[in-house]
Order: structure tokens, then C-alpha cells, then sequence
């Protein structure tokens, strides 16, 4: 059987597609990556690699978008989780170790004093928004043009279902351009809130972008010297730049910190934090949820959390990521081609500089490596996990070579 | 060590209100059951029972506020999911047998036709709103005054934090009061996207209520009047009244429906279907979230709803329910106290006559019988589960004696 052909996969959208709307949706939605070559469906994941139903294996890049940390199924993490599992999960009263976890999460986050806890990275900045509002009485909230917050009504990329009251209060800057920041703060004066904003710049779709010197501190000095909370959403990005909140990449300290993803390395569970002067409003705030304290994902992410400081995992993946970035724009040389690195190494992306913003090549490429065993999305960063050795990146940059050397026959190299 | 006594719960609240604000927040804070009598963590739970971390044990009539709706650690549940959590769970696409459970769910789910996950009943509720705005084409949806919907703007309880333009598309009608209803369809005349109600009254600080005889189908024949959507939220009540959606007890179908709670017994997983003609809204709506389509926790809701067929649960709880209602009458009377039993037998509620709405004796009959050994809540609806046998009823009613007679010394018979 070819790497393109999915019978059990095929079967199985078939099926979907009579009992869920698309089939599969959200980020997960088959036209995300590239029809008839992608895996529609996975069923088992070990470490860095992951299977289809059809018995194809993949060097995955992808991490189920993040959460990974430490590899699928991480031996230490499923003991931590299987230890806490046969005492006690969902619960009518929290569990003794969500004391713990905050404890520990506090101990190392640069700059906060706090921490709760819910399942969604939309949870904990929409949570964080409110804290924010109700702690300044001012409800304008400032972000990024653009950036992916998740999927409430203020911050929805498509806005398909969200009346425009919802964005009613939400006022929008420029990334990198510190005078389009400081337009909003005079256009709102007196009624930010706060501004929200991702260590770096993320989104789907696009290249990534660094902060730019002294961006993140602008940022920082902007909302101090207004009375705003600067909130740092770090859903995406937590866990794998910084130990103590990515932003101290650039010794930046915001007021609010939030988290999902990685922090549990795969097991649900979101993270809201603030420095001490936000506690009063943050228990003031009323948000809940039936599951927000469940004991089994906050046992995986004590797990987790000492298991990246024990392994060095953040050394390991800038490591790890250097050497796949390092790889691919050297793999790409040999075929022709110019590509574009974007973001910290161990949650890279690549796009074509022939490709112009456009993702004709990425896709082209990403199917192909896929067919020939690597998971790479074509459309939105990557991640790196601690679980990828040497060997794993190796063969995920013999996979994207057949990515290149099928860019290369299509559209022709970029220069002899 | 008295029952009153929490010397490791107190070591651990001290340290919990360092680091978390208010040291347990939202629905399990402390101050929404009795301070210093019940636990403020729990450590262990089994089948109808949980223990706290001083090791007092108590029979479980909250079942984590509801999901537990085959008792805690469910062996056929537990299996499903192990056998999952060694193939995958977070995955960069979903897992196979997230069709298994939608396929499922729309053979039992009266009138619905398809269905998608998320993790949170907020998410499931809001996600509805949205499809019932996108179909329609209208913004406006109306919900019962005072309705618990969850945590995000349009419909927290306390609003801190949340700008009134959240709440603008949001009017509001008396339950089972259908002139209010009508009059809410003519205050927004052609702008009704949808109703959002649950089966039955249940908000908590309330006795509960059930739909009057008709209500339920004059919400429906409203809505298909003018061409918004019935929406039925039943988060709380899901999968403990009828197997194919709890207003089936009326014999009503609504056009959407949305669950969570006891749909994973206590996994994490919320539940938003449709009829076919919503199903194109639902696929244009943009929500997602990384933990959507977890496999572990879709692998318990398969097995989980299975249960429920094959052990006659819903028949179950009702009868251990009823048990426990007739029970409470019986030992009320016993003491010369008359009490008001209100919701279903499977999610009942209990409430002192004599408190006339207040709930003095109630958060006095609860200490009392935390301190004997059941956990009953004193502001909230209760939760029977499949576990309790007559056994744990009667334990259960035994500690309840121990607050009808404090209630009967402290405030006196209510008749001789």
C-alpha cells in the first residue's frame, strides 16, 4: 500500500462525515493540511512518532499542536497520572495536589504569585481579560491584529456566530510597531484594561515573527505607565522557551501569565497567573468549571513540570530544533530553494521565499514529506518535543527531502 | 479525631490561600457548602464514596456535581480508557473512535443528527448560541432569568468582569411562565436566533422546578413558530433523566442539544448536537480547542453510555433516588420537620419549609450530616449514581438523621 492511499482512513471520513458537521473540524479539519495525502485520523502515538489507521508511521512535527512536551505517552507523566488515577480525578471539592501545582508553578514563574486553573487555553485568556477589567473597572482589552487567542467572541478569527458586541471592547495594535500600540492607548485613554499579547508572534498562516529589540519592554512600560495589566498569553509557546514564562526570554515580566498546552504534557488542563496585586480581583471573578480541577491532569503536569527542569528539555528542544531548522535550510540549498526559518528553534516554521506569503510550495512540500513518513503542517508552526533524539530529526529531514527535491521538479529551483 | 476535625485540610487551605486567590475558587469554594465542618479537599473516591485527607469517609450525594453517573473508578469505564491511553489520546488529528462515539450518540439522541466535542459545558452552551445566531442570521437569544448556562459573559451569575455589551444580545423570560416567554419573542420580533433552556429548573440557592404541564412544548412549538432555535442545555441533567435526551420525559426534541458532566463518567468531554438542518451552521462556526477531541476521554463516554444501557442505570438512580426522597421525608417527619423535595428522584434537592427560602437549616442539616458521613449539599442539587445501592442510601439516611435533629433542637419541631 502507498503512503497516499488511507482505506481505513477513507472509510472512517466517510462515516464522519454523516454524523459530524465537515467530518472532522476546528484546527483539526482536514483542509488545514493537504487533502489525500494527510492522515485524517491517528490512532497510536509513542514519543515523537505517531501512526495512522492504515499502519503509517510519521516522525511528527506537530506535537498534537503543542501539548507534547516530553513525548506521547511519557513514561514518567503516565506513572505520576496513573499513581494520582487510582485515588481520586473529578472531584466535589478540589484535590490535594492542585496545591501543589500552584505551589510549584509559582516557585518558578518569574513575577507571579498565583495560579488557577481550568481546561481550555480560551478559558484562561478570556479569564484573564475579565481579571483584568474588573481589577482596573475599564473594559477595553488591547491585541495583537491577528493573533490567535482561541475561539471566544472577542478574539474568534472568523467571528461566524459571535454578535459584534462581543468585540465591542476590543481595540487592536500591530505587532512589533510600538507607535500603532501607543495609538490605542490614546484612542481608548483611560479605558485599557490591559493589553494581551503572545511572547512572539504565532499565528496560522504567516511566518512567525521575533519580538523586536525592546518590543516586549515597550510593551511592558506602556501598560505601567497607564495603569494597564499586561497579560502574556503563553498557551502556545509555554514550556518550551522558559522555564520561568517565555517572555524572560527577554526579561520581560507581564502582570498576568496564562498557559494550556504543554503544561501536562497532552493531559487537558490551563493555567491562569498573576502577580499579587491582581489576587483580590481574580477571586472576585466568578469562573468555573466541573472539570477545572480534576487531580489526574494536574498529577501530569507536576510530573511534567519537574520532568522538563530534571531532562533539561528546553536546552534539549532549542537543541533539537537548531539542528532540524539548521538541516532543512541546508537540505533545501541542495535542491535550489530558499526557504524561510521563522521563531525559536523548537517551535520553528518554514515557508518558501518563492512562495511569497503564499503556501503553493509549503503544501507541496508538507504532502510530500508526509507521504514519505514525517509530520510537518504546512500551515502553522511546529513543535519540537524532548523525546526528538538526533535520529528522529534525521529522519524527518530525509522525509522533507523528498519535500524539496518534489518542490524542485514542480516549480523549478530558485536559483542554480 | 472528631469529624470536625481537618487538621491536613487545614494545613493544605493555609497553603492554598498562598497561592491560589481565595485558596479554592468557583463552585467548590468553601463558602458555597458549610465552613468548617465539611472537607475542603478529598483525596479518595470509590463507587458513591469519597474520603478527604483526615481520612473521614463520606456516602457521595454530589457525584462530583454530577459526572460520576456510574460511581467513581467505574471498572468497565477505567478498562475502556486504559486500553485507549496505550494507543493515544492528544493527537495532532482526531482519533478513530471519536466517530465511534458520535455514531453513537446520534443512534440514541432523540431528533439529533450529529454532534461535535469540546471539554467544558460553557464551551458546549456558547458554541449552541452561536450556531442558533449563524443559521438564523439573527443575534438575540433568550434564557430562562437566572439559569445557570456556565461561566462566559452572556450568562455569568455575577458578571464581574464581563462588559455589559456581553449580555446584549441576551433576553430573558420566567421559567415556566409562557406569556413571558411570548412577550420575549415580541420584544425582539424577527430577532430571536434561539431559546437556550434546560429540562428542568435546577439553578442552585433554589428548590428546583419542574416544567409545568406544556411548558416545555410551548418553548418548542415558540421556537418553531418563529424560526429560532430550541436549544436544550443539559449539562446537568444529561443521561440521569432519559437516555435520548432528558426532555424525552416530556416527549419534547428540542433542535439542538448540548451535554457534559456524566457523558465520560467524570473524563472530560463536552457534547454539542444538531438537527441536520443546523448541521452547515455548525460546520461554518469556528471552535475548536486543543483537548476537543481527546481519545481517552471519548473511549469512557462510549463505554460509559454502553453502561448505562446494560445496567438499566437511568432506572437505577431514579429508584435509589426515590429511595433517598421518601427516606428524608420519613425521618423529617420523625423529628417533626417538614421538608421540600424538589427535581427529579436521580438529582434531587431537599429545603426546610420552615426556611421559606433561606437556607439556615439546610447549611445546619448538612454540617450535621457531613459530619455523620454523607455529603449533601446545602445550596446545590444532589446526585444520585448507579452506585448507590440501598445500602449507601441507607447509610446515607442514617447521617441525615443526625441534621434533622440538630435542625429539630436548634430551630424546634415545625409541628408536634
Amino acid at each position: 500500500m502507498s503512503r497516499f492511499e488511507h482505506p481505513v482512513g477513507d472509510a472512517l471520513m466517510a462515516r464522519a462525515e454523516r454524523v459530524i458537521p465537515g467530518g472532522i473540524y476546528g484546527h483539526q479539519s482536514p483542509s488545514f493540511l493537504v487533502e489525500g495525502i494527510f492522515p485524517r485520523f491517528l490512532s497510536r502515538s509513542r514519543g515523537c512518532r505517531v501512526w495512522d489507521p492504515d499502519g503509517h508511521e510519521y516522525v511528527d512535527f506537530l506535537c498534537a499542536y503543542g501539548p507534547m512536551v516530553l513525548g506521547y505517552l511519557d513514561p514518567v507523566v503516565e506513572a505520576a497520572a496513573e499513581e494520582q488515577r487510582r485515588q481520586c480525578d473529578s472531584g466535589n471539592v478540589p484535590p490535594p495536589n492542585m496545591v501543589e501545582l500552584a505551589e510549584k508553578l509559582v516557585a518558578i514563574t518569574v513575577g507571579m504569585d498565583w495560579a488557577m486553573f481550568a481546561k481550555n487555553g480560551s478559558d484562561v485568556c478570556t479569564w484573564a481579560l475579565a481579571v483584568a477589567r474588573h481589577a482596573t473597572g475599564r473594559d477595553v482589552v488591547v491585541m495583537a491584529q491577528g493573533t490567535y487567542h482561541g475561539v471566544h467572541g472577542w478574539c474568534n478569527s472568523f467571528g461566524r456566530g459571535f454578535p459584534a458586541a462581543d468585540r465591542a471592547n476590543i481595540a487592536s495594535f500591530v505587532w512589533n510597531d510600538v507607535g500603532s500600540l501607543e495609538h490605542a492607548f490614546a484612542q481608548n485613554d483611560g479605558r485599557v484594561a490591559g493589553v494581551i499579547v503572545t511572547p512572539f508572534r504565532h499565528e496560522a498562516m504567516h511566518d512567525q515573527e521575533m519580538p523586536a529589540p525592546g518590543f516586549l519592554q515597550a510593551v511592558r512600560d506602556l501598560c505601567t505607565r497607564h495603569g494597564s495589566v499586561m497579560i502574556v498569553d503563553d498557551v502556545r509557546a509555554g514550556f518550551r522557551l522558559h522555564i520561568g514564562g517565555s517572555t524572560q526570554r527577554w526579561s520581560v515580566t507581564p502582570d498576568m501569565l496564562v498557559y494550556s498546552k504543554a503544561v501536562a504534557n497532552g493531559y487537558p488542563l490551563a493555567v491562569m497567573m498573576g502577580r499579587d496585586s491582581l489576587r483580590d480581583a481574580a477571586r472576585a471573578v466568578f469562573v468555573t468549571g466541573t472539570f477545572f480541577t480534576q487531580a489526574v491532569p494536574i498529577a501530569a503536569a507536576i510530573a511534567t513540570v519537574a520532568e522538563i527542569e530534571k531532562r533539561g528539555a528546553i536546552a534539549r528542544m532549542e537543541r533539537a530544533g537548531q539542528r532540524l531548522c539548521d538541516g532543512l535550510i541546508e537540505r533545501a540549498r541542495g535542491y535550489g530553494l530558499e526557504v524561510t526559518i521563522s521563531g525559536p528553534p523548537a517551535i520553528p516554521f518554514m515557508s518558501f521565499v518563492a512562495d511569497a506569503g503564499g503556501f503553493d510550495r509549503n503544501r507541496l512540500f508538507a504532502g510530500e514529506a508526509a507521504a514519505n513518513g514525517a509530520f510537518f503542517h504546512p500551515h502553522h508552526n511546529w513543535f519540537v518535543s524532548a523525546a526528538h533524539e538526533d535520529a528522529d530529526i534525521d529522519a524527518g529531514l530525509a522525509a522533507a527531502e523528498a519535500g524539496f527535491a518534489a518542490v524542485a521538479r514542480k516549480f523549478g529551483k530558485d536559483r542554480a
